[in-house]
């Protein structure tokens, strides 16, 4: 995946709008979206059988947005489109498919056409089309390549599913450290069956274990006698094999690598993975925590309507549970409310304040848990804190709410009431924001997909129960 | 920043922790953090006044991990742990900073100084250092900067914050076509002055502007006679120099670029920005949606703590709003509760699943159009997506609300007016979720910012209404 994009020029036999000026500007709006206008005129295309008009659209396309028009062609047209388009959807197009989206797709190609693909692409890549097929139609695709590429995929299909061991590719450039900067040079030119694609050397010992790394920048700037060992960086981030992608992609961010080599237990280099296989998942991860804190899953547009109503309803029957505990706790002050009913009102303002404030503190600690913020050395100064913002927040919103229901309903009592439970659940909402998740990542629980059904009980449960108690003492 | 992870060799005047084995595998644990241990260590040796020990105990870190640490030290502590440190806290380890961190750190220090810090570093990240200084300050330490630095920065500073122009570096490598393989090699080697730290090299025609781009790989597995116009690839992802560096992130992303060409409004070769720079952004923007729907503002946890409850408190103040408005439509229904207080015990369910499920349509919206996934092209698809998935859900929840309800209270009316409401709210929540991000976003509204108040009003206003409207029409 190192091609770059497309800004073809325009082909005078384009005029998918009826005007000739710059064809190339006009298939993308202004965010790199390709435009309806142009989507439309290939499925239109397409519907007229007319392949030539639909592959001379594409054509000057990225494979990247080839993807993208696939993901914007309705499914039951995505078939007939890539028939139509032929060989424009080759494999670095699957690559960069959505998983559903591909995985359709697939399912209407033999096996040999699969594996015809899956041979074109990186290890990584070929992986990552293969890996979710189901295990007969994989063993059917194994088959099909030759026995070099089915070893490496076999390979990588035995690491853990998003782990380094998928990520990697196998092809890399490893030169011993007697090597000088000409011998190298000389290798590279020498040895045309080498990958074309890589931004650094590594240099490994006769164990084959990676001692140093040299940027090529390094070693076209240097004079040819110069040795490796010499122009070598020593400090590397070696990546274990079954390291989680996640942190994989961590510590390309943390330490700005472009790439980086992948050790086997023993310390030997086995693969390689390149930032541009990384930053798709740094995306990934950092995007799925407001899609886990909500119970929406993977949050995939293409995944199929089925499995997406099955995930996020175990979320909401998880939630109604403890909207039930919360509905109990103001069960208990039925008699409360039907002599003043206006409480049944206002409580909602208790629970929704405090939820807010809660889904405030939330949001900010799975974010810094995400991203290796928290430690045992700061974990007291957090707590304090959200302590002390959840105080002053309640503080000021208590004294709000409390002047401006003694404004609305002139009873003294009520407006005491009404702010100090303002009050008191923020304090619990700050709290419970800050505790829960941190308590789940320690017992290695993913305080992003579980925290808030628990820190929306607090609120929703301890809000009633201040709210409605105090009234009951206090007012009836 | 493209410096290498430190996995040094201990070193045998390092003791922290009383045992000799492996040091630096010590320092970090199975996350990469540094260890509370390892922290406490430091912190005591400046607090001892033992300046060796504590730089003899960080000097093998990278400057990633000499920026954690400042970062863990408590902050009224900091600029006594960066004194101790002296040179160990470099230009690096400030680029590496939190910004909040760093302008506290920066604070501190002459203009000289800090003009020293950015002499040292390539312009995007001097420009980071010091775009959040006061003006005063700003002027101080561009004063102190050499002619040339100076004005690298001062044109950096002219375009606008987080765009392109601020993210590039000046020093690139840049060839006309007609020099072949040896030539740009030598040209390499002849001027030592060119920077050493790229990945690409770009080929420009006489008026600079770039018409292709060449891996150094491809230079280096090429022989010498080769014309760079037969080498270098012409379809090239350009970067406009005042483009938003989320744009600019979701084409590395998309194009899955390593470096990339910036150009001014001419088209001339203006920088370069490289994909090392990129990955925090794709992080932090990925990131931040999570943070704006609930209303925390950036989330930092270094941020001071008065601009934190600013922050939330206006979120909070908004959200009390939407809450008045829900709990003045309970109001209305007073009379009804007076008659059965049961209902203000259930209504909360109502409006809670429906909040919950507008929670998720909303998160799963948010993250596509952050991601460009929506156009005119899907939106009606989408649309009829969450439909689809909202009434399903409804009906579901519904239909076990309901018989639930019916087991524990034996009123058929009651538990059918709840059913209903469940369903209806499942609806409106899920319409709510995809209809107003569109909407907000058509609109050039960020529908992360501003969705969740909308949706949360409509999920509690129409939950309370549908549900005490049903049940006084039909129960009492």
């Amino acid at each position: 995946m190192s091609e770059r994009a497309d800004t073809a020029e325009p082909r005078p036999d384009e005029e998918f709008d009826g005007n000739s000026v710059d064809q190339a500007e006009s298939r993308h709006d202004e965010d790199d979206r390709l435009k309806p206008d142009f989507v439309s005129a290939v499925l239109d295309a397409v519907e007229d059988g007319d392949r030539e008009r639909a592959r001379d659209l594409v054509s000057p396309l990225h494979p990247a947005d080839i993807a993208d028009l696939l993901e914007l062609t309705p499914s039951d047209r995505r078939g007939e489109v890539a028939a139509a388009l032929g060989d424009l959807v080759g494999a670095e197009v699957l690559s960069e498919l959505n998983d559903y989206v591909r995985d359709d797709l697939l399912d209407s190609l033999a096996p040999e056409q699969v594996a015809e693909f899956a041979a074109e692409l990186d290890t990584d890549d070929a992986v990552a089309i293969i890996e979710d097929m189901e295990e007969a139609d994989q063993q059917a695709v194994l088959e099909a390549l030759d026995p070099e590429d089915r070893a490496a995929i076999e390979s990588a299909l035995a690491y853990p599913e998003e782990s380094a061991g998928r990520l990697m590719q196998r092809d890399l450039v490893a030169v011993p450290e007697h090597m000088t900067v000409g011998q190298v040079i000389d290798y590279l030119r020498d040895n045309q069956d080498l990958t074309k694609d890589f931004w650094e050397i590594f240099v490994v010992d006769e164990a084959h274990k990676p001692i140093g790394t040299c940027q090529l920048s390094w070693l076209l700037t240097c004079p040819r006698p110069i040795a490796m060992a010499d122009l070598m960086k020593r400090e590397q981030t070696l990546i274990p094999v079954d390291m989680d992608q996640e942190e994989v992609a961590l510590r390309f961010q943390k330490y700005a690598l472009i790439s980086a080599a992948v050790v086997d237990g023993n310390g030997r280099l086995v693969g390689m993975i390149t930032v541009d296989d990384i930053v798709h998942i740094i995306s990934e991860e950092a995007g799925e925590d407001i899609l886990r804190l909500s119970g929406a899953g993977e949050g995939d547009i293409n995944q199929p309507i089925l499995m997406t109503v099955r995930t996020r309803l175990v979320w909401l029957i998880v939630n109604l549970g403890t909207a039930m505990i919360a509905a109990s706790v103001v069960g208990l002050f039925e008699s409360t409310i039907e002599r003043l009913a206006l409480l049944a009102a206002l409580m909602g303002i208790v629970s929704g304040m405090g939820g807010n404030a809660g889904t405030q503190t939330l949001a900010v600690m799975v974010r810094a848990i995400a991203t290796n913020q928290v430690t045992s050395s700061n974990t007291l100064r957090m707590i304090a804190r959200e302590f002390r913002i959840a105080a002053t927040n309640g503080t000021v919103l208590g004294t709000l709410i409390g002047i401006g229901s003694y404004l609305i309903y002139g009873q003294l009592g009520l407006s005491l009431v009404f702010a100090a439970a303002i009050l008191i659940n923020n304090m619990v909402a700050g709290l419970a924001g800050v505790l829960i998740p941190i308590t789940l990542d320690r017992n290695n629980i993913d305080p992003a997909v579980s925290s808030a059904v628990f820190v929306t009980m607090m609120t929703d449960s301890l809000g009633f129960l201040t709210f409605l108690g105090l009234a009951t003492i206090f007012l009836t």
